[in-house]
């Protein structure tokens, strides 16, 4: 079963979104498990603070190394013995992180599980994140408040890969970055809506005619929307057609 | 006052964590608002289903346009008269759309409001997409069992951006992409943490090393972790050199 921690100064979020509809039937169904820790619970200074002014000078608060790092060491000592560091990585979720995307959520689903750091004000003190290791993930080049909505993202991308989650395995193989394309465009009942009609090609009944519609308009929304993904997708394809 | 309209299958969700911490403060303060619109209210045919099998056949199911163009004329009936779609756009969180970056977010903070369509299940009749002129956009290149987080977050990153909501403007003119680099590394109290001491020169009280030392150091991050945004930055910096 994968395994998450989450250290967080707003355990009362959790499982929130996660607790229902797909993740939360997967949690009830033991695909997966959720530990919260609270690091207000591990503010032993004296005056129970978790965060401090920035040494310096500027704007803003920045958690502490000592708490964040007793928090840390809490979720450290909860994992089983045989938890290694590579198959239980320890996240903080922030802008300078390495981007999350797809390949990343699948290298997690292969994990044991994940501990994650979700920070707010300014940040953490870098010591704590050198001294214990953490790795920094980004869910993308925008700010948030905190990095809990960060955290509650990136679980909801890794659980939907998790074994037995997804009903149909059909649905992981026919998504956006799956073969390197954004996904063609959907259509269902009713057949004529405000005067549009379904594609003919989709309910002609022809399934190669049908997947090779849908090949085209993938390779056509890839080319017009990201032509990122269209690069390094025709680098793909030339490659097979070499090897 | 910026306003959020959410179409969601999932309105207990709301406020959520955005009814909490920075952005429930602003909530409250009335610096935004927030409207949550059920998408099943809207399914008005005989089974009153929001989804139906996707034509052509295929995997999952595909959220219907009558009952998504509903949803979304509702909310539009919603908005004040002279909300032209330029000052406030109605967006579906896929990941097919154009990727949410801090630009985006500034520009989104400028509108009036935003109408947010979150999808569940393998997405949304493409007809009500095209005719009702909704723009897509994504939380990055991962696949989320729904729109739902990626709303939450999009509108987290806007809302810290409204006027007055962050207290001290210095923190969103310090951060990670303003001025195109990732941030520098924070430390704060204790001096000194597990034998490693706040770097001498945060200590040094000299105002013209330590902006010194972090920009070296957010150079230093932007470079070693992010390339793309490290060219982007040189190209930056070349062109106000020469003009």
């Amino acid at each position: 079963m994968w395994q998450a921690q989450v250290l967080t100064l707003f355990p009362d979020w959790y499982p929130g979104p996660l607790g229902a509809s797909l993740a939360g039937k997967a949690l009830e169904a033991d695909r997966w498990s959720l530990d919260v820790f609270d690091i207000r619970d591990f503010a032993d200074n004296k005056h129970r603070n978790v965060d401090d002014t920035p040494a310096g000078g500027g704007p803003g608060m920045v958690m502490r190394a000592d708490v964040v790092g007793n928090a840390i060491d809490a979720a450290l000592m909860q994992q089983p013995e045989d938890a290694m560091r590579e198959d239980w990585p320890v996240l903080y979720l922030s802008p300078r992180g390495k981007v999350l995307d797809q390949d990343m959520a699948r290298d997690l689903a292969d994990k044991k599980g994940v501990t994650l750091l979700c920070g707010r004000f300014e940040g953490v003190d870098q010591r704590v994140l050198d001294a214990r290791q953490v790795k920094e993930v980004s869910l993308g080049d925008f700010i948030l408040s905190g990095g809990d909505l960060a955290a509650m993202a990136l679980m909801d991308a890794v659980i939907r890969l998790l074994p037995g989650v997804v009903g149909d395995p059909e649905t992981l193989e026919e998504e956006s970055f799956e073969g390197g394309l954004l996904e063609y465009p959907h259509y269902t009942r009713p057949k004529v809506w405000e005067g549009i009609e379904i594609p003919a090609v989709l309910q002609s009944g022809h399934h190669g005619n049908i997947r090779k519609w849908r090949q085209d308009e993938a390779e056509r929304l890839t080319r017009e929307r990201r032509p990122d993904l269209w690069l390094r997708y025709q680098g793909q394809k030339t490659k097979l057609i070499e090897t």
